[in-house]
C-alpha cells in the first residue's frame, strides 16, 4: 500500500514531520540538521535520518535538510498539494467543530457542505456553510466532486449511510462514529474513536498511578 | 509501563475488544468463541486467542469466552470500573461537542466543569455544565478532584495551561491542541491531532488512486 517502498510506520510519522518543517518555515528557518529536528522532535537523529532517507537527496552531510524542499515534497505526499472537497454527515456539535475548523483549510481541505436528517437545522448556516438535507445529498457530492465524507453520526445509522456515500462517489470517509465501517477495499476508512482515545488515557492513568 | 507484562500492542486493541464485548453484552451473548469474534472484529482468530490469553484463565478449548468476565475484566485493566472527574479547558465548538457527549459518562468520565477566558461565554451551561473563569480553575481542580484536562485550546496558548494545569494536581491530559506537549513522565498525554488525521486520509486517498 505505502508508495514507493515507504513504509507505513514512516507514513504515520509524516504529518508530524509536517508539523515541525511548516513551525520551521513560519520562523525563517531555512536549513536544519537531523540533530537539531531530533531535539525539537523528541525523537533520535538516526530515526529522522533514516525516515528522511526515505525521500533521497536532500539531507547533506554536514549541511543539514533543506527546510522548504522538505516541507513540500512530504507535503506532496500527503496530498495537500491539492484541494479535498469535503462533506460533514450530521451537523451535531462535533460535525460543527468540523466545519469550525478552518485551519483545515490552509491544508486544501474544504468543507463544502453539511447534512442532516433534522428539519430544524436544515438551511442553517455554520461559518457559510449550509446546512442541507440529506435527501439532497448524491446530487451534492456530484455536482461539487466530494471525494471525503467527515462521519459524525450516531453508531445506528452511520452504516447504513456510509454505504449510501460510497455508492454516490465518496472515495474517503473520516469516521467519527463509533463503529467498524465495512466498506469495499478501494474506499480510505480513518477512524477518530474519541472513546477509545479515553480509555487509552484512563489505562495509562491507572497504570502509572500503581 | 504495560502492567503485568502485557505489551503496549495489546494495550492499544483493548477498546476495541471492550467495544466489541460491550455489544454482545447488550445483545444477550453470554459466550463466544475465538473463532465467531475474529468474524467480527476482522482479525484472526490467532491472534484473539493470543491477546485474550494475557488475561489468563477464561478462555475453555470447545466452550469459549465467557462475555460478560472478560468485559468486566478488560474494563478493570482500562480503569472504566471507577470514576475519573474531567474538566474540559477552552470552549469552543471541540470542548462544546466533548461536554455534550454524554456517552463518556457511561463509562466512568464525568465533566464537572469548562474553562474559558472569554467573558461572554463564562456563566453559560452545557448540559448542565457550567463553562467558568480560567480564575477560578486552581481551586475547581482541587476541591474536585480533577484528574484529566481535555485541552482544547489554540496551539499558541495550550503549551502554558497544560504546565499550570500539572501544577494543579492534573495527572492526565487529553490533548486536542495541534502541539506536542513536554510535561513531566508521570503525566500522560494521550493526544488527538485531527488534522495528522486528515493527512494520512488525504495520503491514502492519493496512493490508492494511482
Amino acid at each position: 500500500m505505502a508508495k514507493s517502498g515507504i513504509s507505513t510506520a514512516v507514513i504515520k510519522r509524516l504529518p508530524r514531520y509536517y508539523r515541525y518543517l511548516g513551525e520551521l518555515m513560519e520562523s525563517g528557518t531555512e536549513r536544519i540538521s537531523s540533530n537539531e529536528l531530533s531535539k525539537m522532535m523528541n525523537v533520535t537523529a538516526s530515526q529522522i535520518r533514516q525516515d528522511l532517507n526515505n525521500f533521497g537527496g536532500f539531507g547533506q552531510q554536514g549541511y543539514g535538510y533543506n527546510v522548504e524542499y522538505l516541507y513540500n515534497e512530504i507535503g506532496k505526499l500527503l496530498g495537500v498539494d491539492r484541494r479535498h472537497n469535503i462533506i460533514v454527515v450530521g451537523s451535531g456539535h462535533l460535525g460543527q467543530a468540523i466545519a469550525n475548523y478552518a485551519n483545515f483549510e490552509r491544508r486544501g481541505f474544504v468543507v463544502k457542505g453539511m447534512f442532516d436528517n433534522n428539519e430544524d437545522v436544515i438551511g442553517r448556516e455554520i461559518r457559510g456553510i449550509r446546512i442541507m438535507s440529506m435527501d439532497d445529498i448524491e446530487r451534492f457530492i456530484k455536482d461539487n466532486h466530494i471525494e471525503i465524507a467527515a462521519l459524525t453520526l450516531p453508531k445506528h445509522e452511520a452504516a447504513r449511510i456510509a454505504e449510501k456515500l460510497v455508492d454516490y462517489g465518496i472515495r474517503g470517509i473520516w469516521n467519527f462514529a463509533h463503529i467498524d465501517l465495512s466498506l469495499p477495499g478501494n474506499i480510505v476508512v480513518e477512524n477518530v474513536h474519541l472513546s477509545e482515545s479515553l480509555m487509552r488515557l484512563s489505562y495509562n492513568l491507572t497504570t502509572r498511578g500503581k
